[in-house]
């Protein structure tokens, strides 16, 4: 956790003293500010809502991307929408940044208040104001543990499908803010495709009821998706208006065997073009399998060289099984060398285990790691791979691939030695560059962050970057919404990162 | 279709008349300003792409509405992005309006130039650059005819499920502004959820690529669902990238018959949250049954009071088959009287004969018909139901209603005199606050443009509104772009129009 922050705080700090900073809040804010916003607060929040305590600053100083540490001024933490909107009102007055903050688990440190301030903590608006399920729609606040919403729609025999790994320490609202995906994406979708609506609160502190709780409307522009993926730059989101499918009746799973890489990719490319229709295929390569293989030497047979975890559900025992029957065999007509059915629970979890554990494994491999989440089309899958390799070689790195191969978001780890930092630089640069130049992304689910705000221009051209802005500063003049987060500092463009 | 402008126009003239209008842009351009920009254009476009004589200045005056045509003072039909880009470049330098055009198949007007200027036809733009069958996208120009993206895409076994009626007239750059739907909207989602990415042209000229070609990315603002459904007001759409499906290998049709509209959908809903995944449920009331009965008094026994026609698709014929069995099957269970399943092609023709000719049999029973295009909670089309019924009585006119009631989306048509045309406008009225009060929305897949946009204020509080005016503010500093659409006039809000 620690070599992957202080690797992405080189590449963010090192392109940062070059160039400056361009954030229309860049700077901590003055005592003087923070009296005055202070003082609105007192009046009109209980004291038990504002904390400006060492222990407290510190615990909210900090996020799962392993950024360094930045310490804010308070953390307040309302309990009701209006109270959002009256802390927004008051920093806007004040000029003092607000970080929104769900439960802290995103991994681009987009909720570090790096220009410290105020913390505006959702923890507190967690509640399930209902689940109804003639409409199959839930509203939840935007503090709600996505646990608690699958326990909440599950009991309505209802289904939330996005699954990202953080599931029982991730927020709803944080999800929204960073448009979450997880390996049932690649059936289901992602968080966008399931919120029909946000209550969200401007910068300016007008309640914003976007969205609607129908399947279908036209009318106006599409601010709900405005502000999913936003991640809190844009507004603050406080409740959402879920969209639920019912729940599947069964789920069936299986491995499927490759001789590598190559032939998984192109297998499982053949088998989506062919209307199969899995719910997750999770593909890890050699690499991977070698990391697993020295911890438990015999996990799998020596000619295996890339692995698929697929996972099929359905209305039925029998649809579930007879869909991964049919996908299994055409992915061994196709070229796969083996497959195994999960015939209970305990196959099931046996077979998950490599890919649950595949992280901390990959993480024994070296003394450091950072793990990339880009996007590439599908069938760009080997190439991304082949360069992988090439980058690997260039920089003397070892680079290990697994991910949500079906929809092409793939976790490329970059594995190195404390003494490798700036060949790790290095390679997260070139592996970027390899997913643009094959049409890809540089962030399928995890968003820009602070730690990948200033490769945007990699991704984006000027224009739309400054659309973006213009965007920005039309809903938060004053920029005090998570500044220094998702748009690039204004001195940065592509060519430049690229002369790096 | 006149009956139906008139009755529209009246509604909006009226509003207009007692508030005046706040366009940024609201008068036809100056003499001088249409000189300027058409210099520009003689010296940057080949000659044959500017026309100006009566003839075609009259065919791209109207569109499918039947609002008033409103003659243009130039028609412009570029072949490139580029020409686009330049297009508007040379409007916004001169203030001209630039009102874009798919092929002018739109209900609400969206594409009628009301201040004049510039007719920006995509007609030219009808390229379609390719269809990727392994990684199920295409690239298409926002001229292409939705009926030809099915060929090219259905050609490598693809699917393309967005389904306007208008399929063989519609341009899909005009699908993609409006947020088009259509029956199978209920299994597969309406047009925003299978474009990737949009190349779209700012009003200031700039060309932006939003979106990307992979299924998940978050690397910033989410440009693309902003430019879906905003009706050609913040950019003008020159291609698309679409998501597509793997075509199913069957469909199977049948019908249900009840014996009122309520168990209808009482039943609908609950086969829906039983897990049932139907591609369209199309119901018909009894009005409109009634309609059918005066051509053809035998088609329905006496008894049925309702009716929904329903298909399934799936990847082989057994699993289509069997869903469309099961959910019969349960739907007799519920309540239904009877069910008729298609044996054959003729059978399934026969079955959709009664709602394919529907607006016409309604059309037929009075001198006039306005078709409304509302949403609401599957759970309260019930209610909407009865409140339909009382605005019947309430304004001695015949409510009629039929649809996508699967997901809500109901066709709600007011029957009547010439002489009632008053009482008509009241019950169109009552029918947008009935589905306003009941949790939903104006418009389901038709969208504002020029007819609906003074009722937005029924739906969208002042701040939302304001907030959308923001956002158009910055990306049309100049207001040139599609002016007149979408937003209401300044003066305009939900009590005024209530107190008419």
């Amino acid at each position: 956790m620690n070599e992957y922050a202080s690797a992405q705080r080189r590449l963010c700090f090192a392109v940062q003293n070059r160039f400056g900073d361009g954030d229309s809040m860049s700077e901590r804010p003055s005592g003087e500010a923070l009296s005055a916003v202070r003082r609105v607060l007192d009046r009109t929040l209980e004291p038990s809502r504002i904390r400006d305590d060492p222990t407290e600053l510190e615990k909210y100083a900090s996020d799962w991307s392993g950024a360094p540490p930045v310490l804010p001024d308070l953390v307040v933490k309302p309990r009701s929408t209006e109270e959002v909107a009256s802390i927004l009102r008051a920093a806007n007055q004040a000029r003092v940044p607000v970080t929104p903050r769900g439960l802290g688990s995103g991994k681009a440190g987009g909720s570090i208040p790096i220009y410290g301030g105020i913390v505006l903590s959702l923890e507190g608006l967690n509640n399930i104001e209902h689940v109804d399920r003639a409409n199959m729609t839930a509203v939840v606040g935007a503090g709600t543990i996505l646990a608690d919403v699958w326990r909440a729609t599950e009991a309505e025999k209802l289904f939330y499908p996005p699954d990202p790994n953080s599931f029982d320490i991730c927020s709803i609202g944080g999800n929204i803010a960073c448009n979450a995906g997880g390996p049932r994406a690649l059936k289901y979708g992602v968080t966008k495709n399931y919120v029909l609506g946000v209550e969200v609160v401007l910068p300016t502190g007008d309640i914003i009821d976007a969205g609607k709780a129908t399947l279908k409307h036209v009318t106006g522009y599409d601010l709900t998706s405005l502000v999913v993926g936003s991640e809190g730059t844009l507004g603050v989101i406080t409740k959402a208006t879920l969209r639920l499918l019912p729940e599947p009746a069964s789920i069936e799973t299986g491995v499927l065997h490759f001789a590598n890489v190559h032939t998984a990719a192109r297998v499982l490319t053949q088998l989506l073009a062919d209307g199969h229709q899995p719910r997750t295929l999770e593909l890890l390569d050699h690499h991977a399998l070698d990391a697993l293989r020295q911890k438990s030497p015999n996990l799998f047979p020596d000619t295996i060289g890339a692995l698929v975890i697929a996972e099929t559900d359905g209305t039925s025992d029998e649809r579930a099984f007879a869909d991964l029957q049919q996908l299994a065999e055409a992915a061994l007509a196709y070229g796969a060398l083996d497959v195994q059915v999960a015939q209970n629970e305990a196959d099931r979890r046996r077979i998950w285990l490599p890919r649950n554990t595949l992280s901390e494994s990959l993480r024994a491999t070296a003394e450091a790691k950072i793990s990339e989440d880009i996007v590439v089309p599908r069938s760009h899958i080997p190439d991304m791979i082949d360069a992988a390799q090439r980058i690997s070689d260039r920089h003397g790195v070892k680079v290990a691939t697994y991910g949500h191969a079906g929809d092409g978001n793939l976790h490329v780890n970059i594995l190195f030695d404390r003494d490798q930092r700036a060949a790790a630089d290095g390679a997260v640069l070139d592996v970027l560059k390899a997913a643009i130049s094959f049409g890809g992304t540089l962030s399928g689910e995890h968003g820009l962050g602070m730690m990948k705000r200033d490769f945007l221009g990699l991704e984006h051209s000027e224009h739309k970057i400054e659309l973006q802005r213009t965007i920005k500063k039309s809903l938060d003049p004053n920029g005090i919404l998570n500044p220094g987060k998702v748009l690039p500092r204004r001195a940065i463009s592509s060519p430049q990162v690229e002369a790096k």
